[in-house]
């Protein structure tokens, strides 16, 4: 075993909250859905990445089954968002901060997952980055945008930088609370880096993606 | 074992006929598909969300792969739809009554398959209401519409509700056909209901969705 | 075992990269992405149908992750694409036949892979036209088309024919690279006469999915 289980629970948890929120935050304003659509599609969000992580895995059913944390923190999340998301001014930024904090932390946590269970590193990094970009796909394939981690260039990147860079200090033997958070921190600081960079791009950062026709 | 398992199959297999159906006539109505992409799409409903359950329990392959009746109903209601859809008048309704009848059905049947295989209650209820929406999610995302599950606040609360149904019966030890059917009419009722009161909301309930953009 | 697992491999590594092209030139066609987003749709279309056969076959992790090659051959295949697809006169002839070729190879590695795993012949007929069809649905969802499976009726019939006569020479006991290949050839034979018949019907060739809503 390379990870402290609670350090692991603790990212993951993390994750699932920040992408719960930028889910529901997301159906807020893209597609006008009701207290159920916009907790759904938080939930979606929060637990699709980490469901898919543990499918690809065999671990199942997955942790979000066998684990109430997950499901209470996804609805939680996905409720505070919906309650007090309207009255908020800066909801864009909210969004992306929220999506790049859950893209860092599942890339991690899954990369980390995946070594714990004999995967070898190069896979780990592949499953840390599905794990990561999983959640936010889902939701742009439900609410019928391009999906973020084809549109922007600078989202796949962070996640296999993030996921890499836990499996080095996995494989140093030196991961724990400290360097999980610093791997996860690297790969939210390229991210937000790319979205700073794109404010120069065609594409303004308020809506990056061609989809949601009917706006 | 807290199933009677004849009951649980006939339930899975109504709830597949009437997904199957429903499929179809979706394809029909909404996406002008010739015979093949007709039936495709009823077979992709109709076993859907039995595919998604068994994936996340992890009893695979899927019972449609290891049971031909899944795939005879699901291919033999899809093809009648195709035959007989066109002359229907009222196909709105029975698009809609058909949904209704597989998300109450799968609502049930995967509630009580995740008991017998161990999950807690919590658990069980979650992954019921997941297989009664999972199939017309697919549905939803292949033919590009904004999911139900997402644009119609009684869409997944009346499967929960249905799921809790049949797992309070399962674990008061009266689950049999009688009281599955209970449940699942329950869900069903409730599914209605929320149908009819659409009929004074801002969308109209013979285009729920606002999606299909090539219409 | 009915597979000389040799075969099963250099076919899937072909299927593999006939896909990974299809995939990205699909994505600078339709989608107007960057690099990363077009190996990215390249990678998801050429590993996306063998993910869901192993998911669905429950030999998790999938081939994918336990395999270096097939990520390497997909990467390659979609960087390639990158790099001299923009300079291809005839692209959308060839995204046609490498998709074509893909459907082909993973409908026959699909289907033999399941009768290796103990599935009956018609589980391993649908199972094969699944792997076949799978990648490209993901490709399609993802940019936002209806799917080639139901927009197009010669796309499943194909991938069930191939697999069928893979499943038929496996039965016969003389499967090996000729049979495979020769399984092969009919799906693509079929598939590219049925484009061929297209040409003649009211959706042209060059835009089979009335998809893509931002072209």
């Amino acid at each position: 075993m390379t990870t402290e289980p609670p350090v692991l629970l603790a990212l993951d948890l993390a994750g699932t909250l920040a992408f719960a929120v930028n889910g529901a935050l997301t159906a807020l304003r893209v597609a006008r859905l009701d207290i159920v659509g916009v907790v759904t599609l938080g939930m979606i969000t929060a637990l699709g990445g980490g469901i898919i992580r543990d499918v690809l895995l065999g671990t199942l059913p997955p942790a979000t089954f066998s684990d109430w944390r997950y499901l209470a923190v996804a609805a939680g999340g996905g409720l505070v968002a919906f309650l007090f998301g309207r009255r908020l001014d800066r909801l864009t930024s909210l969004i992306t901060v929220m999506d790049a904090a859950g893209l860092s932390l599942f890339a991690v946590t899954g990369a980390v997952k995946a070594l714990d269970l004999g995967l070898g590193p190069a896979q780990a990094v592949i499953l840390g980055a599905i794990t990561g970009v999983g959640g936010g796909t889902l939701r742009d394939v439900l609410v019928r945008r391009i999906p973020s981690v084809l549109s922007s260039g600078l989202y796949a990147i962070p996640a296999l930088v993030g996921a890499t860079a836990a499996v080095v200090v996995a494989e140093l033997g030196i991961y724990n609370a400290a360097t999980a958070v610093g791997a996860a921190a690297l790969c939210f600081g390229i991210r937000m880096l790319g979205v700073r960079l794109d404010l120069d791009a065609p594409m303004p950062p308020a809506a990056p993606n061609p989809g949601s026709d009917d706006d």
